[in-house]
């Protein structure tokens, strides 16, 4: 299906834009790529001499992560760039600051910003490829990306599987990201989630069914995937509804049964045990959550691959 | 122009000890870097196996972002130390911290601080090459070589040209780095800024004429660089008089149009819009400052080469 | 003495776990890298294509560091994971965090903690080697590996040398390290400080001489060992009794003379000079503390070659 053919965008912002055979494709060159990690030595000289630079405004654990040793695998050098100890700090407003990077000639910019559109508006004024990792409640297409991958490889595919997306919809730039490439992929997607995390339109806009209970959504699903609920933006304190939220929207052993015997757990992480899900679910065979950490980095490593390596590829 | 046969001193302190011949030897160096960044592949092996060890005691995006680049392009390995997280939050001295950094026998120490005579303290006791990225008010060398590389790509010629620096005079280690570097490839300096912002002796001391007002600095002037009002410095808040410095020493349209039509404007950045220059002017093709950016990683690479690569060319 | 036959540990947690034999290559795996860090060109491939993780809880500048330049003249990759900007933040558990450094896939993960126990918490959960930076009051093998290794240059030897560790024995994982190894190899240990900073039984459990004073510990020693007294963890004044300190049990050149007369003096560094030891003892040329830095690095270097390099070798 991975065709030499195909015309990719400068930037990576969202899913949007790229057809059934892009993603496929991305699919494909990650594949390919998980098997260079598998080696004694896990490297590849595709990127010898590219720099990529990390753009982060935001904490972020294994998204970082993942892009730096998807970089490095690839033998690009990296730099990392956060706020704090940045001129961001000296009140440089971002496309300053972007624009001071992109004159170091950087091979591709890797951001992640508390503001949605930050991605695109980079891309849209920078001549390097801009590649969003996260981009407030917008878009993550790259972990949307390893989703699918972690799903066609426990599956075999993506086109007619029933998928329920549940938890916070309205803040979740995963559900986002998720709603439009499985539906891109042939999925069912049905998302659940309380009222109060919840926008309307979501069956318009993206071709999924909404439910307000995550027991009809989990109904003979094939994959589930558990947003995680921003405890630590509640100053800390585990918020009043924690607890109801788990009584009501956790994944529990009685819950996850509703769903397809062979049904697969998904969460990007980092997991509150004990509210999106329980511990037992979180350790039972089910679920797969390390395995989109690895994926990830496959996923991130054929994303600088496709956008990178090659600028001839790029006509759009 | 360039020589090899110029000995080169350890360390750059700040542009005083090196004659007209040696900036020019490193502005031709920088100017074959500059190629370098232009590559399908932007890296050389020159420093491969070598260590460069960045010590940073102030927050700065550009002059560290650029340094690292420079290093990875000439494949050295590259390591950085920050105050925080540091031993120095332990109470340790800076020299403590610098001997234990060449104890594990760096290749050079490029240090930044907020104290003058930070750099040249630790030159005078390690024996690795010591590069100095801005030590209080006391020198920025680099900044003023790149200011010198953008002005010669720019003019062609450094040698009487008429140089206008506006701004923060007694607290820049830009203006002074510059008018050393400047006066001593032949150009004539003028220097203008509020009262609080001037200290006296420049004529006598850097062979410069000082203004109060901008207007007579402008005049004819065929370079304009511009000081970065530190309002970080101010609390966060953005000082009173603001307002009344772009008035009366920012750069406008108006006064733009004082200096020789074909005049550049640079600043070392970040740039506050509004205060040092009027946005049209940040944005007019006058303004040069992200050329600057792009020749700082050039005249980094060229220092690095010099100063690490040889150590036979070292005999002061 | 080095054997290519012995078989490693998966991972270094603590020195209890190794013989002499084990020690003993260490060292001289250690001073072969020695010569590594003296060439023109410091580096060698034998960990090309490998990646280690830095996953660093607490402050640290020499360990990370001699650790990073371990790693990077050895060729490997390098990633660095702090408490702040993490997932930690996120309220994620270090096992979480950890089983998602793993799920990457890189080939060891090196820890700093402060809780005792975590180093071995998570070699024991996770499929890669795991090495003990410092976790808590238990272990610091690297400290007290170059620190042997640093005694064994200078004293040609450890057995049958008298060793005097003074300080915060009950608090210092350096201490006790050092107490394991400088046994396994057939040292004689005495260790003194002042009794809120001792604990009983360690006569007993490590079979080394306790005193209270310091005079009768450093009565003929061949090697001193001074600790660090965490000045900074008294809310940053200097500790109403470091003066007090520094009278009774502090190193000055009186307390020295009671040494052998070739004694070396070690310290694992930030010194609080006029504390632990005077200035005077702190640069007399008995004072060996920036060779331990040296050694820390060809410490590491042979601790990630031996862990690292060759997966066979561990059958443990």
């Amino acid at each position: 299906m991975y065709s030499e053919n195909l015309v990719w965008p400068k930037d990576l912002i969202d899913l949007r834009g790229l057809s059934a055979f892009h993603l496929t494709a991305i699919l494909d060159a990650a594949e390919n790529f998980r098997e260079v990690s598998e080696r004694e030595i896990k490297k590849v000289p595709t990127l010898r001499g590219k720099l990529v630079v990390f753009f982060f405004h935001e904490n972020s654990t294994r998204t970082r992560l993942s892009f730096e040793v998807a970089a490095k695998r690839l033998s690009a050098d990296t730099l990392s760039l956060s706020s704090s100890g940045s001129s961001m700090a000296k009140g440089e407003t971002l496309l300053d600051t972007a624009k001071n990077i992109e004159a170091m000639s950087p091979d591709a910019l890797v951001i992640r910003h508390s503001a949605s559109g930050a991605a695109q508006f980079l891309g849209d004024r920078l001549s390097c490829p801009v590649l969003n990792a996260g981009d407030g409640a917008h878009a993550h297409p790259t972990q949307a990306l390893l989703d699918l991958l972690t799903i066609r490889r426990h599956k075999g595919r993506i086109q007619g599987l029933k998928v329920a997306i549940i938890g916070d919809i309205a803040h979740s730039r995963v559900a986002r990201s998720n709603m439009i490439g499985l539906s891109a992929l042939g999925a069912q997607v049905r998302v659940a989630g309380p009222p109060s995390m919840m926008v309307g339109g979501l069956d318009d806009e993206y071709g999924v069914k909404v439910f307000s209970r995550p027991e009809p959504a989990l109904e003979g699903a094939d994959v589930i995937i558990m947003l995680r609920i921003q405890l630590e933006r509640q100053s800390g304190q585990l918020f009043p509804g924690a607890r109801e939220y788990a009584r009501v929207y956790g994944l529990n052993p009685r819950r996850l049964s509703l769903a397809h015997p062979e049904a697969i757990v998904l969460h990007p992480g980092p997991v509150n045990q004990g509210v999106e899900m329980s511990p037992q679910v979180y350790q039972c065979p089910q679920s797969v959550i390390l395995d989109q950490v690895s994926n990830g980095v496959a996923v991130r490593m054929a994303l600088l691959y496709l956008l990178v390596d090659n600028p001839e590829r790029h006509k759009a």
